[in-house]
C-alpha cells in the first residue's frame, strides 16, 4: 500500500551533509521509503497524501546510550562528585527496579516520554534485574520506540545494585530466553569494567561469540576510573584492551562517553568497528571533560549521540544534538579542532544511531521511516521568510515537544 | 489588604544559601511581603489564603541583558563567525524595528513569552528606533515584566543599524522624554565602545551624570573585541577604562559579558560598584570563552545572569541557569575554580538580579512579590518522596513553562 507525506524535506544522508526539498513529497509502500520528490510523479497521483503543509520532515532521532531506571533521578544530585552521586542516588534508584509494579509505570512513562520527544531508536542499559529488564522492552515496544535494551552485568563494586558472579550469568539467559519482540532486541551490558569481574567478562565474551550478540559498554570517561581499570588489569597497556581480551570489543560493540581516548585507543575503535556514544551534557555534568568528537570522525571511528540520562539530563535529543555543539565549542577554544555544526550534530543523533541498527541514511529507499514532523509556526516571527536551513536549525535549537506534530517509527505513525 | 499564599517555600537570599518551608505561608499586604512563617499566625485565620498545595513557590528570574529586536533571530546563525552573524542576522535583524507594527506584534510576543517564563525583571537592549523602544517598554509594562529597556547608540561600526552622532543623541532626548512607565524604567546603552564614537559616549556620559541614569553596556566579550577597543583607545590599559574614560563607568552600571576579565578589570568593577552579567550560552555560542563567575564573586563583584538572546538561544532562565553550571564545570576542568552549586546559580539568576533593582533578598519582608509557583507533578516519578531541595534541584533543571502554574510580579499575579 502506497502512502505520501507532503511537506518540507530535510535530512542529513552523511555527516555534514543537509538536503532540503520544499514542499516535497515522500513516497512510502508499506512504510518503507521509495522515493523522495520535488514535485509528485504521475503515477503516485491517485494514492493519498497526508498533507502536513508548511511543516517540516525530517528523520526521528537516535539515542545510542541512556540508563533507563535512572529515569526517576533525571536533574537530580548534579552538584555531587561522581561516586557520591552513584551511591546517594544511582545504584538506590536502580534497586527500586527489583519492584516489577514501579518499573512498569516508570518504564511506560519514560517509552512514552521518548516517542513523544521524537526518539524511536535506542540503545538503552537497563538494571540488574531481568523482569524489569522485559517489562521495560514491553513499554519500549508498545510505544513504538525500536532498538536494543541490555540487562545489566555487575559483580563488582556496585552497591545495593550488585549480583553474584552465577546470578548474573543465569539471570542474563533467562532474560535472553525470554526476549521475545519484535522490535526491542537484547544488547549484552556489562556494566563497565571496574563493575566486572574477569569471570563475568569471559562468560559474556564467549555469549556474545556464541549467540552473535551486540555488545555495549562505557568507556575512558574519567581519569580515576582509567586509573582504576589499569589497576583491575595491570596486563592491559589501555582501558580498551580490557574488553578485547574478553571478546566483548568487536564489530558494533557501543562505547559511551569516550572523553578521553587518546589516538591509540581511537584506532583500536576504528579497527575493531566499535562505536564511540558521545554524551556531551553527562561528561559536563560530571566533569569528565569534552570528548574528542572530530577527532574520532576523522580517525574513522563511527559517532553517534546518547543523552546518557541521567548523568545527561535532557532526554530529548535535539537538546542532546545542542549540547554537543556547544561541548565541540568548548573544545575548539581549548584545541583548535573545529566545532561540530548544526547538521553535523544533527547527523550525529540522527542518521548516524540509525545506520547503527541498518536504517537507511536520511531518506533513503528501501527503509523502514523513522520521522518526526515539527510544526514551527509557533516560534518568533521572523523578520523575512526563513530558508528551510534556517527554519531547521532554529528548530534543533528551540523545539521541544509541543512543536512535534507526528512521529513515524518503523514505517508507522506513533504519535 | 493581606492575602496569602500557601505551598512549599524556596529562596535563595544569599549567594551560596538555600532556605526551604515546607507546607509554608507567605504573607502579603497589598503585594509587599510581609513574612513567612511556617505555621499561620494567629493574627491572619481570618484572611483570604491560595493554595498551591505541593507546589514550589519561589523567586522569579531576572534576566540582566538580553537583546529584545534579536528574539526573532534566536536559535539562528550559530555556526557563523561572529562578525558574519552580526553582518548577517544581528543589524539586519534590528533595522527591520524601524517599522513600528513589526515591533509591536514581537515585542508583544516576546513580552508574553517572558512573563509565562517567569522572567519579571529585565535589563534589556532594545534597537536604535526610538519609537520602537517606546512600544518595547510599553508591551513589558502591559505584561507585568519590570526593570530597564535602553535606547541602543551606536554611531560607529554598526552596519544597516548605524546612526549619526547628533541624531543619536537627539533621539536619546527625545526617547527620555517620552518614557513615561511605572515599571519600566531607562537604562543609557551605548552598544559598546567599537560601535560609539568619543563624542556619542561623552554625551551619553554626561547625560548619565546629569539625569543620575543608570547605564549598560558589554565587556571584554572576546579577544578580537579587546584588541580592537585597544587600538580605538591606545590611551586606555584595559577596556573598561574607555568607559571610564566618559562617566559611563560608575554604580550600578551594567557589564554583559566580562569573559576575559582579568583581576585589574575585576577590582576596577568591585570599586566602582559596576555589576558583571554573566552570559554563559551566548559566550559557549559566539566560542568567546568560560566567564571566570566564582574568580568575580570572590573578588566582590556583583554577578547576575542574563539569556543574552540572541547570542543565548534559551530565553527561560532556569535554563540559562543551568547552562551558567555547565559553564562553571568546564571552567573548573580547566583551572580548578569550584563550579557553582545549583543553589548559587539560581541566586545569581533570581536574587542577584531582583537586588539590582532594589528587589527584597529572596522572600525578604517589605518588597513587592516577584516569585513563581512550580506544579512538578508531571516530572517523573521518584523513587521515594522527594526533599524539597531535590524538589528545587530537579526543577531547575527540567522544567518549562508548562510547570509554571502562576508568576507574581511587582505584587500581583500575572500568570
Amino acid at each position: 500500500m502506497i502512502t505520501i507525506l507532503h511537506g518540507n524535506l530535510i535530512h542529513a544522508p552523511s555527516f555534514g551533509t543537509l538536503e532540503t526539498i520544499p514542499n516535497g513529497y515522500l513516497v512510502l509502500e508499506d512504510g518503507i521509503v521509495q522515493g523522495i520528490y520535488p514535485t509528485l510523479p504521475e503515477q503516485f497521483a491517485a494514492c493519498p497524501v497526508t498533507d502536513y503543509g508548511g511543516g517540516l520532515i525530517m528523520p526521528s532521532f537516535a539515542d545510542l546510550h541512556l540508563h533507563a531506571p535512572q529515569y526517576p533521578m533525571l536533574g537530580m544530585g548534579m552538584d555531587l562528585p561522581l561516586l557520591d552521586w552513584l551511591d546517594t542516588y544511582t545504584f538506590r534508584t536502580e534497586a527500586r527496579f527489583e519492584d516489577t509494579d514501579y518499573a512498569r509505570r516508570v518504564y511506560r512513562q519514560l517509552a512514552e516520554d521518548l516517542i513523544t520527544s521524537g526518539t524511536t531508536r535506542v540503545a538503552m542499559f537497563s538494571s540488574r534485574h531481568t523482569d524489569a529488564t522485559l517489562i521495560l522492552m514491553e513499554e519500549l515496544e508498545k510505544a513504538g520506540v525500536t532498538g536494543y535494551v541490555g540487562k545489566v552485568n555487575m559483580d563488582r563494586s556496585a552497591g545495593l545494585s550488585q549480583e553474584k558472579t552465577e546470578e548474573s550469568i543465569s539471570e542474563t539467559l533467562r532474560w535472553l530466553e525470554n526476549c521475545h519482540f519484535d522490535l526491542v532486541k537484547p544488547i549484552l551490558t556489562p556494566r563497565f569494567t571496574p563493575s566486572c569481574t574477569n569471570e563475568l567478562m569471559a562468560a559474556l565474551g564467549k555469549l556474545a561469540a556464541e549467540r552473535d550478540l551486540p555488545v555495549q559498554s562505557h568507556l575512558s570517561e574519567n581519569a580515576g576510573e582509567i586509573a582504576l581499570v589499569g589497576q583491575l588489569h595491570p596486563d592491559c597497556p589501555q582501558y580498551w584492551e580490557s574488553y578485547e581480551k574478553y571478546g566483548l570489543w568487536k564489530d558494533r560493540t557501543l562505547m559511551a562517553h569516550c572523553v578521553h581516548s587518546d589516538s591509540r585507543e581511537q584506532a583500536a575503535m576504528a579497527k575493531a568497528g566499535v562505536w564511540a556514544v558521545h554524551c556531551a551534557a553527562s561528561n559536563v555534568n560530571l566533569c569528565s571533560g569534552t570528548a574528542p568528537v572530530r577527532e574520532l570522525v576523522e580517525h574513522g571511528v563511527h559517532v553517534a549521540l546518547g543523552s546518557d540520562i541521567a548523568g545527561g539530563d535532557q532526554l530529548a535529543m535535539n537538546k542532546v544534538i545542542v549540547m554537543s555543539i556547544r561541548a565541540s565549542k568548548i573544545k575548539q577554544i581549548e584545541t583548535g579542532a573545529p566545532f561540530l555544526t548544526v547538521p553535523e550534530a544533527y547527523y550525529l543523533g540522527s542518521t548516524a544511531g540509525h545506520t547503527y541498527f541498518g536504517g537507511g541514511a536520511g531518506f533513503q529507499s528501501g527503509h523502514k521511516l523513522h520521522a518526526i514532523v515539527i510544526d514551527d509556526s509557533s516560534l518568533p516571527e521572523p523578520t523575512r521568510e526563513l530558508t528551510l536551513d534556517e527554519r531547521f536549525e532554529r528548530a534543533i535549537y528551540l523545539m521541544d515537544k509541543r512543536h512535534i506534530q507526528a512521529v513515524y517509527s518503523e514505517g508507522v505513525r506513533r504519535v
